[in-house]
C-alpha cells in the first residue's frame, strides 16, 4: 500500500464511502513494533506463512510476556518455545488462557481470529526414549503451523524391525521427522525406506563422545540417504516448523 | 509377487495366455545386483523414487564403469556425480552417449525406456561465484530427478539489494537451494523472504578460519530463519536432490 | 621524567620556587600498584587512554574490592565488568556512590576530578533479544570510555526490512557494534550497507550447534562484508571498548 | 534518482537543455551487473566507498577476465586477490597495464578517471618473516583503498626489544595491522603500547598445534589487550580494508 | 629360561649330551633386536600370539627392508601394510618371493617354517564400494594372523534390504567387522542382528562433514547397539587384527 | 512360527491335544511392546543373546517404571543404567526386591524364571581410583550378562610394576576391559602383555586438556598395540556387555 | 633385596648378629598397597624423587582419606591436590595436624621423620589475578617437593612494563613457572627474557573463545620463544612438580 | 653501554689511551639487524644463552640465505630448522662449509670464533620409527645448543620390555626427550621411571583419528606422570633447544 493509496483510501473514509472498519481491514499492520528490548516483525506471517516465534531462552519473563503482548495486539498467534519453569510460572498466571505443553516447553496464545485447519500429515519418530522432549516440540510447533502431526517413539535401529514395522505409516506421511541422539543412524534407514523429504533433527542424548549432540549431527549430515536434510541439535521447533512449511506448501499453493 | 503369484504367471506362460514379453515386463527385477565390489540397490527408484546414484570419489573408473553396466543392464538411469578428470576420460570412451558436465562433475547415462516430465520448479541461488561449481551439481542433479531447476548466480549479502531484487523469482519456486561459503548468511535472508522450504548447502569456499566450510554449515544450522534446513558441505548433489523429491511430491503426489 | 628532572624539581620545590601542589601534579605516578594479588598498571590510561578495567569473573569480592580502593587512590576511574551478583552486593555496601548496571553487569566508580566530555556515537545493534545483556555491556563501556552510544534491539536478518528501516542511523554513527548470537548473519549485512568499520561481537546464544558462540563467531570471521572486525565471544566489553577507541581518535586526536 | 527524475533529466536532453555528456555522469549507474557466473554489485561504492573486490581463489581466470572487464566497463577500479599463478600468467596477457604484486598476490586494474589521494597511515607489523606475504596482502589494500601505508617485519615477542623500539611509530599511525602466526602474541603486546585501533591478522605460519593459524586466531581474540578487534586468518585483504575503512573515516567523514 | 638353566644346556651340549640343534631350539630369541632405526619386539610373537607388525608410513624403504630382513632372520613372518607404490616397487625387487596385495596396501613375507591353520571366521562387512581398500586391508589382515576371513561389500543401510539379506551369514561368523565411511551408520544395525562381537571400522570417504572419517567415528562410538567396539579411521590392519585375536581365541584357547 | 503354525496350535489347544501352558509357552512373544513413550524390543533377546537395557539418563522415574514393568510382563530381566539419586529413590520403593548399586549407577530386576549361570572371565583394571564408578558398571554388566568379572584398581602407567605385577592374572581372563581416565595410556601397554581381546573404555576423569575423556579416547583409538577396541567415554555399560558377548560366545557358541 | 639377600638378613637376626629395628630399615617397602579402590605406588618417592600424589578430584572423601592414612602408614609425606570444601571438611577433622591452602585447594600431611630442606628457586608469575588459584597450586607443589618458590602476580603483557620491572628476578630463578589464561601470551614474553627453563601453564580463565583454557594452551604451545614448555590447563600441580624436578636436578644430583 | 660510557670510549681511542680492536670489543652489538623482511635479534644470545634460530619454513631460499650472511656478519651461529629439498639446494652452494642434516632437515653454519664444549646428556628417545626425523631435528638441535645427545628409537609401550631395558641409560641423563606418535602414550610411563624431568615431544605419525599430531599432544598434556612437560607437535627443535637449557643450567650456571 502506497501512501498514494493510502490518501485514496483516508478520502473515501472521510467521504463516508468506506466504512471505518473495511478501512482498517484494508490498511496493512506495521512491519514490526518496537519494544525497546525486542524489534517483533509483524511482517512475518505475510512472508512466510506464520508469525514470529518467540524464542525463550535467555529472556527475561518480562520481556516474554511484554512480546506475547505486542503479537497479540497486533491480532496474531503468539508462540514461545523454550519456555523454562520459572517462565512458564510467570505465563500461567499472565495468560490463564493460553496452552502451555511442558513436555515440549512450549507455550501458545492463540489469536481470537485466525484460525487455520490443519492439513496434510507431519510424522514424528524418534530413536530413543530420551529424544521425546524434542520430539515432542516438533510435534507442537508443526500443529501450531497448521499441519496433522503424529509421533511413534523409540524405534531406533539397534531393533531394526520396529521401524521396518512402520514403513506404510512412513510412506503415508507427506513428510518425516526423524529425531535421534547417540549414533543419530535412524534418519539414514528411514530415508531409504520412503519417497517423501526427511527431515533430520540430532539431539544432545548420550555418553560422553556424543559431544552433546554433535556425533548425531554429523551422521544425519553425512547420511548415505540422499534425501536427507538436518536442523540444528535439539532443535525440535525448527524441524516441525520447516516440515509444516512443507506440507502446507504441498496441500495449499500447488 | 509373491512365490504363488509368480508361479500362477509362469503357468499362464506355459499355457500360453501370457506373452513371454508380458511376463518379463511382469516380473519385477531383483532387489539388488553383487558385482562383488558393489551391491547395487535396484529397487531403490521403487522405494524413494529414484534410482540409485553413485559416488565417484574413491572409487576406481572400473568400479564406476562396472555399476553404469550393471545399472543400464536393469534398465534405469545410471547417475554418477564427483567425477573427476580421469573418471570422465574414461567413460568419455566406454560411454560416448552418456551426458557430462564437467562444471557440475556429473555423467549421466539415460535408460532408453524411463523419462520424466520435469515439474515445478527448484530455484538454486549462489552467494558467490566461486559456489558455483557445487550448485551447478545440484541444478543437474534436480533436472537428472525430474524437476526444472534455475540458477541465480553471486547474490552474497554483502550486496543486500542483488537478492532483493530476485524475491519474486525467489518466492514462485517450489523450493530454493541457496549455495553459499565464507560466512554462510545467504539462507538466512532468504529463509526470511519466502515462504517454502529453503534448502542451504555450505560449501569449502573460503579463508583460512571458513575450516572447509565448518564456518558456513555452522551459520547455516543455526540460521534465525526457521524454515531452514541443511545439507552436507558441498553436497550439490544432496541439495538436489532433497529439492527435487519435494518438488516431485507437491505436483505428483497429492 | 627523569632521575635528574626530578632532582630539579624537588630542588624548585625546597628553593620556593615551584608550589608543592603543583610538583604534585608534575611528578607522573607510578607506572604499578603491587596489590599482591594483582599489579594494577597505572599508566594505562597515559598509554592507551583509558585506565586499567578490571575484569570481576574468577575473583573474590575482596580482591575486586582492593583493586578499585588502589585505582581510586591513584585518582582513576574504577570499572569492573562482569559482576556477579554476589560480587554486586559486596559493592553496593562497599561503594553505595558507584553506579552499577545489572543487565551489563557493570560497576563503575568515578574519580572526582576527571570527567571525558562523550563525543561521537557508537551505534549498538542486536539481532535478538537474547543478546541485550552483552550489548548493554558494549553500551555501558563506550559511555565510560568518552564515547556517546545507543542502542538499536532486536533487528536480525530472518526479518530483513527490520535492519534496512535504520539505515541512515547506522550510517550516521562513526562505528557500528553488530551484537548477534545464533547464525551471527547480521554483521555481514550491515557491513554491505555502511562505510564505516563494523565491530561484529559474537553471543553465546542459540540451539546446540551453536556450540556457545563458536557459530556466531565464525560466520562473523568469514563474513563476506570485507569491513567487519570481529572481537570474542559475549565479549561487550571489547566491542565498547575498541569502538569507543576508534570514535575519539576519529574526534579528539586528528 | 527516481523514475520521475530520469524522465525530467531525458526531457531536459531531448530538448537540448543537457548535453549528453552531462546526462550520463548524472545517470547512476545500476545496481549490479549480471554476467551470468558472477552478479557484480555496482554499488558496493557508493554504500562502502570502494568498489567490490574480486576473491580469486576457486575462480576460472576467465570469471575474473569477465569480472574485470565488467568493473572496467562500469568505470571502476578492478582489484583481484588471492591471484594464482595461473591466474597472473592469464591476467598479464589480459590487462598488460594493470599492477601485479606477487608477494601480496594481487592485481589491480586502475579505472582511468578516478583516483584517490592517500591519507593517514597504516602501520602494518608481523611478527615473523613468514607472515609476509599476508601483511603485504594487506599493505598493498590499503594502498588501493586510499590510505597510506607502511610495514615494519619480525618483530615478535621472544625479542620484546624489537618492538618497543618501533613504539613511537605506532604511535603515530592512524591504525596499527598485527600479522602473527604461531604464538600470535604481538598484538596483545602492542595493544597495550598505543591509544589507537589495532587490527590483529593471524597466519597459517607454525607448528603443528597452530592447526593452520587456529591458535594464532584464538590468541587474539583472547587478547588481554582491550583494544584488539581480530580478522580472518591469512585475511590480509580484510586487515587493510578494515584498517584504511577506520582512516578515511578519520581523515575525511568528519 | 633362566642363567643357571642356560648354563646347564650349555653343559651338556659341551658333554654331548645335547645336540646343537637340539640346544638351538631350546634357547629362546633375544626380547628385541636393535636395528640403530628401529628396535624390533621380537617377543611379540609369544606375548601376543603374533610377530611385530611394520607400519609402512613415514618410513623409507631402507627401513622397511631392514626391518623385513630382521624379523625374517629371527624366523618370523614380516608383515608390512600401509605400503606406498615407492616403497612396493622397492620391495618387489628386494623380495620377489613375497605376497603383496595392492588394494589392501600390505606386504607379507612368510617364514620357511612357521604356517598357522587358518580357524573360525571373520566376516568383513562395507557399507560402500569406496571402503573396500580399508576392508580388504582387515581380510587381508585377519588372514595373516590365522583365521579365516570374508567379504561382502556395498550393503550400507540406505537399501536395508541389501545387509538384511546376510543376516544368517552374519550370524555364522565369529566375529563380524564392519567398515562405513560417511554416516557410518551400519555397524549399529548389524549389532542389532547378531549376537557375536561387531568390530567397527570407520573410513575416511565422505563429503566434507565427514571431516575425513570423524562423522563415522563418532557415530559408531555413539552406536546404539551395546555390542559394537571401535578401532581407529581407516584401519583395516587393526580391525582385522582384533578380530583375528578374538576368533582365535574363541577356537584355540578354550 | 508362521500364522499356519499358529492356528495348528490354537486347534490343539481346542481339541485338548495341548494344554494352555504349553500353548503359551510355544507362542513367541511379540517382537516388541508399545508403551507410547518407548517401543521395547522384546526380541533382542532372541537376536542378540540379551534383553534390552534401559538407559536411565534423560528419562523420567515414570518412563523408567513402566519400561521394567513392560519387561518384566515379558518374563525378561529389567537392566538399567545411569540411574541417578532421583530415579533410584523412586524405583527403591516401586521394586523393593530389585538390585541396585549406586556406585555402579544400576537397578536390577531379575525375572522369574531366566537366570543364567556365569561362564568365563572378564578382567576389568582402571588406571586410577576416579574411574572406579565407570569400571563397577562394566563389572555389574558384564555379571548381569552372563559372564564372571573381576575388578583390579589403580595401576596406571605412572607406575608401571603395578600392572606388570598383575601380568599372569590379565592373560588368565577372556576378555580385559580397561578403563582410563587422563592420558588414557594404560591400554596401550596391557594390549602388549596380552594375547587375549582389550577393550579401552575411556572416563571424563582429568584436568582441563582432558577435554571431558576426549583426550582418553583418542590416546586408545591411536593405541600402538593392535589387539585394543575401543568403546565411548564413561560407558562401562558397554565395555562389560561388549566383553560378556566375547565371552559368552567362547564358552557357548563354539 | 633379593629373595636371598632377604633369607641371609633373616638369620642374621635369628643369630642376633642384626637387631630388629635394623633389619626394619633394611628391608625395603613393599612397591604399592593395594586399598580395593587404589593400588598405592610406594616407590614413586624412589624412583622419582616424591611420593606419589594424590589427585582429588572425583574421589569420595573415604577414598582420600584412606590413601593418606595408607601413605602416612608408610612414612611418606601425603599430598592432596584439588580439594573441593566437602573433601576440605572432612580431612579437617580427621587430621588436624594437617596443613591446608583453600586458595591452592591442598592438602599435607607430612610424615614424621622425613623433612627435605628446599633448594634453588622456582619463580611463580601469573598474567592476571584470576590465575591466582593455579599459581598458588604451583607454589605449595613446589614447596612440598623441595624446592623454594615465590609469587608474582598480575603481570600480563598489555602492561608489559610491568614484567620487564621484574627481569632481574626473573633471570635470578632456577626456572619460571607462567601461569595465564586469555590469550595465554605472557610466557612468549618471559621465554624471550630469560635464559632458563619456562613452564608454561594456561587457565581456563577468560571469555567465550577462551574455550576453557584452550586458547591459551594452544598459544603456549605455538610460543615463538624456543625454551618453553607446556602443562595442562589448570594443572598449577603438575607445573610445580616439573619445576621443582629441575630445580633439585641442578642443586642436588649434580 | 651508555651514551656517556660510549662517549668516553671514544674520547680514549681518539686520545690513544684505548686501541681501536679494544674498542670493538668493549662496544656491544646492535640489538637487532633490519633485513626488510626480517629484524635479527642479535642480543638473544646475551639473553637466552643462544643466537636466534631461523625457521624455514614458508620462507623464500633468498630471505634465509640473508639472515644467514647477517648472523654470520654478526660473528653468531647460523642455525636453520625445517629446510625443504629446495632451500637445501639453494644453501648447498651458498654455504658449502656449512653442515646440513637431511634427516633432521637442519642446517649450520658455525661462527669462526665461537664454539661451546658440550655438556651434560640428552637423551632423546622415540616409540617408533617414523618419529625419527622429528627426534634427529632434537637430536642435533641440543648438540648445536651445547648439550651431548644420544637417540634411541623405536621402544613405544606395545613392547614394554623395550624401554625397561633402558632404565639407567635414562636415569642417567640430565634430561630426557620423549618423542612419540599415535597413542603418545611412552612419556607417561618415562615419567615414572626417572627422577629428572622429561620433554614430551608428540609426532604426526598415525591413523585418521591421529589427527595430525593431536592425539598424542592430549595424551601428553594429560599425562599421569606428573614430572611431563610438553612441546608442540613435531616440534623437534623445541624439545631439544628446551632440553639443552635445562642441562646447561644444570652444569654451568650453578
Amino acid at each position: 500500500m502506497t501512501t498514494h493509496d493510502l490518501k485514496q483510501l483516508l478520502d473515501a473514509v472521510r467521504g463516508g464511502r468506506v466504512s471505518v472498519d473495511d478501512a482498517v481491514s484494508q490498511i496493512p499492520p506495521p512491519a514490526s513494533a518496537d519494544l525497546g528490548f525486542a524489534t517483533l516483525d509483524l511482517h512475518r506471517h505475510m512472508r512466510c506463512g506464520f508469525p514470529e516465534v518467540i524464542f525463550g531462552e535467555g529472556k527475561t519473563a518480562e520481556w516474554i510476556d511484554g512480546a506475547v503482548r505486542a503479537l497479540a495486539a497486533a491480532g496474531q498467534d503468539a508462540f514461545v518455545t523454550r519456555v523454562n519453569d520459572a517462565q512458564s510460572a510467570h505465563l500461567t498466571t499472565a495468560f490463564p488462557q493460553a496452552e502451555q505443553d511442558r513436555l515440549a516447553r512450549t507455550f501458545l496464545l492463540r489469536s481470537a481470529t485466525e484460525r487455520v485447519t490443519p492439513v496434510g500429515l507431519v510424522q514424528v519418530v524418534t530413536a530413543g526414549t530420551g529424544d521425546l522432549p524434542v520430539a515432542q516440540e516438533a510435534v507442537v510447533t508443526a500443529r501450531v503451523m497448521g499441519a496433522n502431526a503424529d509421533l511413534i517413539a523409540d524405534v531406533g535401529v539397534a531393533g531394526i524391525h520396529r521401524v521396518l514395522r512402520h514403513r506404510d505409516k512412513l510412506n503415508a506421511a507427506d513428510v518425516v521427522v526423524v529425531v535421534a541422539g547417540m549414533d543419530g543412524a535412524l534418519p539414514s534407514v528411514v530415508g531409504g525406506l520412503v519417497d517423501g523429504p526427511v527431515i533430520a533433527c540430532p539431539t544432545s542424548i548420550g555418553y560422553g563422545a556424543a559431544f552433546g549432540g554433535l556425533a548425531a549431527l554429523l551422521t544425519m549430515l553425512n547420511s548415505c540417504s540422499a534425501g536427507v536434510a538436518v536442523v540444528n541439535i535439539d532443535a525440535g521447533f525448527k524441524a516441525g516448523y520447516v516440515a509444516a512449511r512443507m506440507v502446507r506448501r504441498m496441500h495449499l499453493n500447488k
